[in-house]
């Protein structure tokens, strides 16, 4: 797996620019420079930041709900488990 | 499971923030509001997105990599796996 | 005469919408809050950061081109004056 | 005299700048491409767009007192002026 600060920029920037925070995302265009970055952003779908952040929640959640070998683990709940958590 | 845009904001307001974007984070809590939401931010570690975008990834290639069952998908890899693809 | 600070950016905020710079026009008006000051925008006509900067530039003119009595100076010329000189 | 857009956004972008307006200054240097073009910003010494506005205001006020032979009209008076009436 390969995460570089371009990609993140990236995601981040199409996140602002769907979201319709126009200036944040000139902002931050011409701050990170994110534009002129090899970066194949013709491939990325829409809300892909949000839809990994989901998960990436989804993740975390099997994280504390399972045991090493896939059984759930009684008594927990993510219930009130969010992002900021 | 909760996600709600204010919790996603503040997660970018916080990567601008730590990433030295200095100009992107004042616009951005300017043009969300980021910091007048409800968000607990004191108890979110540094560079949260980054860590969650990285579960993302992870559960991304779990999927990609594994049966229903739990064994491994032969033939496959995620080598060239990234953030954008 | 009275030029106070909020007169000043009220006129450069204007200054900014007209010319369509609509980034910086936003992002000046969360950092001075100037459509929050006392300043009757109403009567403000178009331009007038330009115009005001125009007579400006014209009185230097004559403190340049004339003498004390309203008399020519012989021999000066203003025909490379500009904004930044 | 020369007016150039050039020129005045330049005296913005001191104006902003020597104000402390960091992030305008930042977003209309982007915006705007001012530091790319030909003005001989080092001979513009600080404060140049309050005082050249000062004076643009000092034009207004003689055109207001003033005949056309150079006498004060009765009557009249500045007391009020300011830079956006």
């Amino acid at each position: 797996m390969s995460v570089g600060s371009d990609e993140i920029n990236y995601l981040v920037y199409r996140y602002l620019q769907e979201s319709g925070y126009i200036h944040s995302a000139y902002v931050f265009k011409e701050e990170s420079n994110v534009t002129q970055a090899c970066v194949k952003g013709g491939i990325v779908p829409p809300a892909a930041l949000i839809a990994l952040l989901m998960k990436g929640l989804q993740y975390v959640e099997s994280e504390i709900m399972l045991n090493e070998d896939g059984s759930i683990i009684e008594g927990r709940s993510t219930e009130a488990l969010s992002l900021i958590d």
